[in-house]
């Protein structure tokens, strides 16, 4: 029982079944009656210490912005404030409003959105801490219109993509033109305009995919490489925000970031320039804190294939639906007997409703409990009340 | 200005821009100051006609009920309610609460739903008047085991897709084995379970796919013969529910459904089996009666294309981006000048969050309003507040 892939100190399988940080999530579910997100405590604190010491490591001033969009549950951000180690990375107006109430300062939040109005820009010229990257020539035109003089950074766009590169979905940069940044053509035009508009370009921003691990760090390498050539052009510039995207293992094959060589990587080519990182992880923070207990209705064999229903649907957790990443389920007291493949599937009634097809599962009965795992990253933070079927609760534990 | 494809007497462009059931959507919009959806009181209720029209001149039982799952904004139900024409199809108890909240009654509901929960059974027992239709064994026999004898209908899975098939996200049936209903191989141990647990199967229920058109009319008649085939089977089975689907023209090239052969196709089959027709049309009431207006914030030249950002984001417009739909937008205020290939972008920081690529519009600029058309079906319904971005208005016009 030992040596599951996703075991953690905080998770993992002993005589009576899945643990949880302390707790049983079937126990929990049970008394909840509906779906149930668990986040750990230890978990997010562990994950915000050991990016923070793999970077103390480097001699290399650095910033931590948690990406506030993967997950807004009030307690997830409390918990973070509470670290003291990380600020936030904010993409709309009711982002900063929720980072503000929560504790966090003006000058601990970064803002970078995209297809930002008028409106958007005339809150933001009122917080004149919070530390905004433009992510096209129009928003530093608009902004400066508005706002009037401020030190920006601006989001380039490096042309190569990183991470999930196989699932177009979730394309930020490589391949096909995509919405984000100012790409290289235009950096020339967007100095000029700062220094006609009395912008001072202070950060240069990217951000090129999510879920990047240990394959990815040679392409990171040739971004970096491609970025820092252009620092020169922005005399003002002190430091580099390399975005969010940090991986964590979803399936067996996947080997945890070597944060090591990551920030080693950083350090080679940030130290030479001068320039400080900063960097926006969302997932690598509460991905793997977070799992989704569901209970099974229905099992029913259905041609070829069997069906293990659940009191949930890919409104409440839409990434295994949307993005087709990899998806690994444990039952909370797994039963005796061969693995067999399965497809998980909602209780909303669309095709689309699919948790997981082909998943392997030890023998299931109507009524168990699954645990959905990293679940802790675009679960919550996406759900919809789609058929009337929005109802969960999220949980801290312990 | 009189032939666009799209154009109907509340819909369409005059020499002052686009009008739609009597007022202009950017003047409303811009009141608003945030994404609005219109749906058109006049358009709701002529689909519906429509509709009821059609099958009243078949020697034909008929009933319909409207998929809530499609817009349960409150004045839409109000509206359908007051018509008088049409129930409610609910696949969930919220569903059923908000149509009983809306004045239709027990008996003007019947619910399909899937991976039913024992709580969600014993929600329904408790509704003698509501029809139920299982989508399973499991269902069934949970079903008698909580609630007792009843009068129910079965759901079968015909194994034959209709409408959108070329996307693998909307297949209903046919292809790879689907989560609904139950398949021909079991409806003998369908039968026998309803015969031992006091359930008298007196509906069958099937549904093939969403937006099917003409083309796919021959389709579904192989399905009525294969589905009527069977219904010896169930002595006292006396309607037969062809689920939702029919489609509205989404592009230039699709033509209306014609409801004179659909209607017609459905008399041929069910007069002589001596079986009534229910159909649960959802996004036909509702689709092309709905629009929503965004306005530009955002014109950016990046690399080879031109894109158009705008004040919302796939969150509160879920279907363009999630089901690879054709979208047709229009400027509200159509400036001059030859048409171009634009990109629409939203103002979610995902890779994700685009409305539509190589949309042929006419010049626009900042500042500018865009009516995305057939926004009335799954839009609001679907919305989350991803990135604290769910802010929009919804208003039924005039």
């Amino acid at each position: 029982m030992n040596n599951q892939w996703w075991q953690k100190p905080e998770l993992g399988l002993d005589e009576h079944g899945l643990f949880f940080d302390g707790i049983r999530p079937d126990e929990l579910a049970a008394q909840a009656g509906i779906p149930l997100y668990l986040y750990s405590r230890k978990r997010i604190q562990e994950n915000i210490e050991r990016l923070t010491k793999a970077l103390k490591k480097r001699t290399l001033d650095f910033r931590l912005f948690y990406a506030m969009k993967a997950n807004r549950f009030e307690k997830v951000l409390d918990l973070i404030k509470h670290t003291d180690l990380c600020g936030i990375d904010a993409c709309s107006p009711g982002e900063v409003k929720l980072a503000l109430a929560c504790g966090f300062k003006e000058q601990d939040i970064s803002y970078t959105g995209t297809s930002l109005s008028d409106a958007d820009l005339r809150f933001l010229s009122g917080k004149p801490d919070i530390y905004v990257n433009c992510d096209s020539l129009s928003m530093m035109r608009r902004f400066a219109a508005i706002g009037g003089p401020r030190s920006i950074g601006i989001r380039i766009n490096p042309d190569i993509g990183l991470g999930y590169q196989q699932n177009k979905l979730l394309r930020y940069s490589g391949g096909n033109t995509t919405k984000f940044g100012i790409y290289y053509d235009r950096i020339e035009e967007a100095r000029d305009l700062a220094e006609n508009h009395g912008l001072k370009i202070s950060g240069i921003h990217f951000h090129c995919g999510c879920g990047y691990l240990n394959g990815d760090l040679d392409n990171m390498e040739s971004i970096l490489q491609g970025l820092l050539s252009f620092i020169n052009m922005f005399p003002d510039v002190d430091h580099l925000n390399i975005g969010g995207g940090l991986g964590v293992p979803l399936s067996q094959n996947d080997k945890p970031l070597d944060l090591e060589a990551w920030s080693s990587l950083m350090e080679k080519h940030l130290q030479r320039r001068e320039v400080n990182l900063w960097v926006e992880p969302g997932d690598y923070i509460v991905k793997d804190a977070g799992i989704l207990i569901v209970q099974i209705n229905t099992v029913e064999q259905r041609q070829d294939t069997l069906f293990v229903g659940v009191n949930a649907g890919f409104n409440i957790h839409i990434e295994p639906a949307f993005y087709n990443l990899p998806l690994h389920v444990v039952p909370c007291r797994p039963r005796p007997g061969s693995k067999q493949r399965v497809t998980i599937a909602g209780n909303i009634n669309e095709a689309l409703d699919v948790f997981g097809r082909n998943i392997l599962l030890s023998p299931v009965k109507e009524g168990d409990y699954l645990a959905l795992l990293n679940a802790g990253g675009y679960g919550s933070s996406m759900s919809s009340n789609h058929c009337c079927r929005g109802s969960f609760l999220e949980k801290m534990v312990p």
